[in-house]
């Protein structure tokens, strides 16, 4: 099978050759009722325009845009985040037929230069980032290349970049609160790599928390978001003679982790320790007790990207933009102490 | 910013716009000497060919292939089989400077346009196709477009495409014979849909396995890979009054939410009940107790695929090959009945 050309439509419309491109490509030489029926044979043979040539044309789109997810591939198979992400993205790009590039590289390296490999190659017409980091290379190399993109997190650190973020400080609060309420003092925060830009305003928000409830042993420990680091990381805190009560976890993945640890050291849920995971996922409502979480509506936020990345495309104004806030849903891994 | 126009490497080299245009389209009329040199500035101030104009010099390539996967985004997001996929199919398109489209699809409808679409506007160079049904339209369909492929599973259904299989069989003696010598009579299998050619194939060898182990009371239950349908077959299995003493399930996501509905019910494991899963995952390990379950290579299945696709999109012969079996890793979820 190979794709119907311009002959194989002449001969199916009983027309000349000339007539079929006249009538594709919009231009006067055949009346508007032949330009339909031949338009209509040619989708009936399965032919489009195509992209390639549509690309070629004067401002013409690729089509596609571009998302880089910097993880090793067996911590990413287990991050929901990044689906429902990509998922909100191809919503908003199937209205328009727009495709979506994915890459999952292991090194930041092989991220610019796939940043600058699709722009000089010209394979998409905008890119998406996520994970900023404090002081990120990618921002000015990108502010340099001539690749639309827009920010997931900032403001600050997304330099001319538009930018798409969330304030996790109110969702912070409410959980050092609603665990001080329930008599914890010792609440440790399993945080994620300290050099995400994301990773700092929670631990800020976190401090800022605990210092407002005169939790003085409130400290945050960063791992990597996988579960084998969450299980270290939480075997170390519960095997201290000062064991935390209560651990708030930057991902689900390593919350799950910690509830196997806890349960491995004999450690009762909620009883002796109260665990919290964020962002929520099936994962913490499969897991028995089912974890206390932080919600956000990740494929909303997935499609706003993709949104202000068309708008950034296209050359219109596009204003940084905040997204909805988490909120904490309890369930049955926090409560009061001997509970 | 924008791309470096011929005049702009015009400049920058100090020569004409046609030596530039000679040099970039490897045609005569400049040294060797001065080609190089124009290509290094070119190369310097970011250009590369651009891939629509490959694409439409005769012959070209798009430089790109497709994945369509058919899944709800809540239930993707857990599946670490995809991303473990996705991350082997990336290794060896890197290779070659090839980009992988992704799309994630709730209907077969939407699949079966996507393959029209990418097609018809020459999006990709072919696809990879998973998830192969009995009685699949997909693959009537693909057969008749300018559009290569190969299939993951098969080779029955696969029609005249390509594919790669697995032969589940011999896992899953393995596996009903484990158990069988463990004590269990009453073994009951969580399927995935009915309508997937591998999930056939298992059931097929779950009971040629459970009649050689003289096991009369081995069936298999279908759910769609979800946690919550893992969540109800179990609940609903584990209160029959001949409830099952060993449940196998078709993946991890399932395996986990059985677990957790054995805890909430009060039925210990593996002391009341054994449980295996297939395919192994991070999942598997972090929960306690930890899954005893069947790996695969899936990074590897993923790189396999991505090679026989671009073997059949330049046209050579590509024969169906059989991957690597599964292997059965115990843990602590199973065991003989009270221990």
């Amino acid at each position: 099978m190979r794709r119907p050309t311009i002959v194989d439509i002449a001969k199916a419309a009983g027309v000349s050759k000339g007539a079929v491109s006249y009538a594709l490509n919009g231009r006067p030489g055949v009346s508007e009722e032949t330009r339909r029926r031949i338009l209509a044979i040619a989708s009936d043979m399965g032919w489009a325009p195509s992209s390639p040539a549509r690309a070629l044309s004067p401002g013409g789109r690729i089509g596609a845009i571009g998302l880089v997810v910097d993880r090793p591939a067996h911590s990413l198979g287990l991050e929901p985040f990044f689906m429902q992400l990509v998922s909100g993205i191809e919503t908003e790009l199937a209205s328009s037929n727009n495709d979506l590039l994915l890459q999952v590289t292991e090194d930041m390296g092989a991220e610019t230069a796939a940043y600058r490999r699709w722009s000089a190659e010209r394979r998409v017409d905008g890119v998406i980032m996520v994970d900023l980091r404090v002081d990120d290379p990618r921002i000015g190399l990108v502010e340099g290349l001539p690749l639309p993109a827009v920010v997931l997190g900032g403001p600050e650190g997304a330099g001319s970049l538009p930018c798409l973020y969330t304030d996790d400080s109110v969702a912070m609060r409410e959980v050092v609160h609603y665990l001080a309420a329930l008599g914890h003092r010792r609440i440790v925060r399993v945080a994620g790599p300290e050099e995400f830009v994301h990773t700092r305003a929670r631990t800020a928000a976190f401090l800022d928390a605990a210092e407002q409830a005169g939790l003085a042993e409130a400290y945050s420990v960063h791992a990597d978001y996988t579960g084998e680091a969450g299980t270290r990381t939480t075997r170390r805190l519960l095997a201290r003679t000062d064991r935390p009560t209560a651990l708030v976890y930057d991902n689900d993945l390593m919350a799950v982790a910690g509830l196997g640890v806890a349960r491995e050291m004999g450690v009762g849920v909620p009883s002796q320790l109260s665990i919290v995971a964020w962002d929520d996922s099936v994962l913490c409502r499969l897991v028995r007790p089912s974890l206390t979480a932080i919600a956000r509506d990740i494929v909303s936020y997935g499609r706003l990207a993709a949104a202000m990345l068309g708008d950034a495309i296209e050359g219109r104004p596009v204003r940084n933009q905040e997204t909805s806030r988490g909120e904490l849903y309890p369930r049955a891994s926090t409560g009061p102490m001997g509970a």
